[in-house]
């Protein structure tokens, strides 16, 4: 008898537990339509089959990321102006090269860069392996003369050329400047940041506080999660600007520059709005410090909505719940190999 | 009779450990008198009564180690010239500093640079608290044109605030610029680098190899140890061209800059040989690239010696044995955390 009840309480609780199961999967998300706007960071890294992400390669990127030698005066590294330490990026409004010459525009943070359409703000390179490469030339950054000095001075040192020949092990000439952009570029696509709004995505529901929710969906019922959408919340194109000027002093027109297309004028790359608390200050000039006024003026620029206060302390709310993790990878520092006998001098002028 | 045979057989093996115990205690070790010179890094860090070391404040002197908002422009931290990654400091010959001014002398390694008898190639620092404020207001390196404003910049960014409160728990303001240079000075005690040569001086002969071991005599034996003994090889006041002229083109004549007492015209500070084979380019002046070259130069000019190319190799051989390992936590990087509305902004001007 006693045996009979505990078979039968045991299928009770089997029950309720399946029935439990069954309808929570099938019960309404109350969140699911605001979800469908975005994408959580599901992976590791972001790989192109272009150049693939391989242990080596990654390594061997991180070390190059740090390099002062790819810069003509060994001052400045990938590092300079997108330190791990300062999210991804500089924190200056433009930032300063070669000789204090400054940018054009402000440097954006690397974090989540892997998941953008194109890069730069007026989306010049297509992928961050080409991205590298226009820093390390850039007269107004690190103002390498031409890639052979680059190449060189990475060559003339023997610890590079061997992690060179292990990283790209099918090609016969493994040290072309293209694949010191590369390197990097792998690296930079294992930097991702995911957080709790990826476990808040996936269905934890609880990873938002109440707060944060209803900032979401004051963001997207404004309309701002029409263009600040998918994995990053930006990364595609759109104009600054679409309903009225964005004021600048700032000498870039966005997109034009590089296709010069009227319709291209002051469209620009948007960045990602992930960590976007700490990666001020906003906007191509990096003339906007605060994020609530930068919230104002997204509002009047791109929606002719003059926001109220409540608003925007509720999407600035939703906007510090997008802030991730930095992985721990990302905030090593390499022990970077002596020069030798061969390797090309440091030129500060 | 089989167990009295153990018994003495056990009894014997005993004898014979401890004898040979006993015997290579007090067997002269053929190294002694070289040995003598030196002295082995053993702590963790080395402590200073005036500002202890302690946990919360090697944290907090990490974080701004790494604090581009501790200069003026935003740009330079004290890492920009003293990187882990490039063993201490930033290979080269003199430093960059604000609007690309330089420093009229090679910035010096700071690992080990705790056992200093005086910092700075001219001493004018009495230690490494002293030291710290040094570049953040030279016009040359990071100009905070005052020290308020890097007080401002820091007590601006309540994590900061927190964390001196913690650091300096006894002291009723916790955030003078003194202590932010005394938490930046405890980070330094820790960023000691022992290594293979230590193991040696303590006792493991088979740490270094007979070439090593070799150099190491001749080194001695030239009289290189009269001057760069004790634990860091150097660290300590010399005429650098005590019988033939050093020749520089360097404006700087040492510790005469200091005292102008005659007798101190081209006395410097001595930095360590510890690492030395990482931290050219070599002299005050960072002229000279290559180590066998540098040990050449010193043997004219410190010794009126010729050193013909295998004495040189050996010596050479021994002076790369000196380097040691970096440690762990001097190669991370903090998460450094967000200016307000009330940091005042960088200035690149």
């Amino acid at each position: 008898m006693v045996r009979l009840l505990c078979v039968i309480a045991c299928l009770g609780f089997l029950l309720a537990a399946a029935f439990w199961a069954v309808s929570s999967e099938t019960a309404e998300d109350p969140y699911r339509e605001y979800k469908e706007y975005f994408d959580p960071i599901t992976e590791k890294y972001v790989d192109n089959p272009d150049n693939p992400v391989t242990p080596e390669k990654v390594e061997l990127g991180w070390m190059l990321y740090h390099e002062p030698r790819l810069s003509k005066s060994g001052l400045f590294s990938c590092n300079t102006c997108h330190n791990p330490a300062n999210w991804g990026m500089s924190k200056l409004p433009v930032d300063i090269g070669h000789k204090w010459r400054k940018t054009p525009v402000n440097s954006g943070t690397v974090f989540n860069a892997a998941y953008y359409k194109a890069q730069n703000w007026d989306g010049r390179a297509a992928d961050l392996e080409e991205q590298a490469k226009g820093p390390i030339l850039d007269e107004n950054e690190m103002a390498m003369p031409s890639e052979e000095l680059a190449v060189e001075r990475i060559a003339s040192i023997p610890e590079y050329v061997r992690r060179f020949q292990v990283s790209f092990p099918d090609e016969s000439e493994p040290l072309p400047f293209e694949n010191i952009a590369n390197a990097i570029g792998a690296f930079e696509r294992t930097l991702l940041t995911p957080g709790r709004w990826d476990r808040f995505l996936l269905g934890d529901n609880e990873a938002l506080s109440d707060e944060e929710k209803a900032g979401m969906k004051t963001f997207v019922d404004i309309g701002c999660a029409s263009c600040h959408d998918g994995v990053v919340l930006g990364g595609d194109f759109e104009k600054l600007g679409r309903v009225q000027p964005y004021e600048s002093e700032s000498p870039s027109r966005g997109r034009y520059d590089v296709t010069g297309k009227e319709e291209d004028k002051d469209v620009f790359k948007m960045h990602t709005l992930r960590n976007i608390e700490h990666t001020y200050p906003y906007f191509p000039d990096g003339a906007v410090w605060e994020l609530d006024e930068a919230v104002r003026i997204m509002g009047e620029t791109q929606h002719g909505l003059e926001l109220g206060d409540s608003e925007t302390e509720e999407i600035v709310t939703f906007l510090k719940a997008l802030t991730g993790e930095i992985p721990e990878h990302a905030l090593k520092l390499p022990v970077l190999p002596a020069s030798t006998k061969d390797t090309p001098r440091p030129d500060p002028n």
